[in-house]
């Protein structure tokens, strides 16, 4: 069996794709709003700050893997940055993590104001609703299942459960499943979304699928808590060592750096074999998952 | 021709269908959420605390006018006064109104916490539009139309631009138009959808229908700024008179008692007459409206 045959076929130049779907997400969200208001103007201060991209760039490459095209997905890809910036806002609030940078510029409740930074985080979850309602490229049947799955994932049994038991953590004594469950709610199940959604379009959501989407979510996480320990400031364009000065809990925290690497290795092996058995080898998916893993910030 | 020609028919009981609908929503309410989180437990206290249950009252209304079943209309009823509770509890917060009382009750922030304030509305925006996505009594075309509609009501170019304007008016002088804007957007905009909504299930959307639904919802806010100004306390169940105190602007303050009074009362009469031209003379939502121009709270 030659090689090639385990390959998927794939749209995008193998070598440049990050780049190119950073760019392509980067020009809609530049486009998608004009400055008429204050409220527009902190949106999109907060959308078109500098940022990784990773959630739409996981959907453009879970897309690619089954032939869904840019196109087909633009609107999720888009909706996917908006509600992880509205998160990133009102998790900023004085009144829940209380940082003052974020992607390197200043939070929205510092460069504007506290109310605005509520209200731009509250409209911003009502733009992405709206932006994946309004696509013509996708069928009615189609909105419907996806922007379900996005509000159960974020919604009070998803991130935002997450969220609250993140604050509520700090008062009290937690083990490692508690962690790595608040983790998976309060990052992995956005993440979760960006890698279900593309396969509801293509209808090939399986449990394999179910299996990697997870394992992803809650290493992305643990990475995170990894990186924040380790790297300094200026390069992460956020405080960091914060977790510890707040009497957050997170895994590198409690079980000690070593033994976190250890759980991410393990998640990251068991990606692996799922993509190997999907045959995903070499798919700019896969390379970009093992870029997740190895990042440094 | 027989005045009972005039009339449209009414499923609801003329003489108590207030009560009905309220009990009806009151109980949906209710039995919608466990208490397996504190956000739950947040979510479920501002959804059951008493209150008047305005635009629900009106989705069942309109909706009874063209024979739409309650049954077809409760998941908008149940969205639109949990969307509305989402509003007022981020309203209420200290970097927004800041008050600490709210239909006879502790605000959520002064009851549990700012954080899980701003998450629980976070997460009943998600849960009222996941609340349509899911009923099983609607077509995905109706579902998609309906909640791109609320989305753009409620979002920053509707309910959230009125509501950063009402702050921002705080320091600045504005005139009689800006200020009915104002009104129309924070207030208006969602009164706006509980009148359409249930005319796109219906599909008997027009031009009468969105004059209707524009002075009502201007008026209820109206009629809202002269109650703060005349009302006690005890009779509205939260703080009053406080949009003096604070420099907030309406009309009221800026126009006087007696000049609102009148603009209220061109906006009810256009309202009758609309009405007349529809043949709902004495259908409940007539006899609703008329209700609600004169309520004391």
């Amino acid at each position: 069996m030659a090689l090639q045959k385990l390959l998927k076929v794939t749209d995008l130049s193998s070598e440049n794709f990050e780049a190119e779907l950073q760019e392509r997400i980067n020009s809609q969200l530049n486009s998608y709003l004009n400055l008429n208001s204050q409220i527009e103007e902190a949106i999109k201060f907060a959308l078109t700050a500098p940022g990784k991209r990773v959630r739409p760039t996981l959907i453009y490459l879970v897309g690619d893997i089954y032939n869904v095209s840019l196109e087909r997905l633009d609107s999720l890809a888009l909706a996917s940055e908006i509600i992880h910036t509205y998160s990133l806002v009102h998790d900023d609030l004085p009144c829940m993590d209380d940082d003052d940078l974020r992607r390197g510029q200043p939070t929205l409740h510092k460069k504007y104001s506290e109310s605005t930074a509520v209200l731009a985080g509250d409209a911003m979850q009502s733009l992405a609703i709206q932006i994946i309602l309004e696509d013509i490229n996708l069928s009615d049947e189609l909105k419907v299942s996806i922007v379900k799955l996005l509000m159960k994932n974020i919604g009070y049994e998803g991130m935002i459960l997450g969220q609250a038991q993140d604050i509520s953590f700090e008062q009290k004594t937690v083990n490692k499943q508690e962690i790595i469950q608040m983790n998976y709610l309060k990052t992995g199940l956005l993440i979760e979304f960006c890698i279900l959604a593309p396969l509801i379009i293509a209808n090939k959501l399986d449990d394999e699928w179910n299996i990697i989407s997870r394992n992803i979510g809650i290493a992305f996480q643990l990475i995170d808590d990894l990186l924040d320990l380790e790297e300094s400031k200026e390069s992460l364009g956020k405080a960091t060592n914060k977790d510890h000065s707040k009497n957050k809990k997170n895994l590198p925290l409690i079980l000690g750096r070593l033994e976190t690497i250890n759980e991410v290795k393990k998640l990251h092996d068991k990606t692996m074999e799922s993509f190997s058995k999907l045959s995903l080898n070499n798919h700019p998916l896969m390379i970009y998952v093992e870029n997740l893993f190895n990042r440094r910030n």
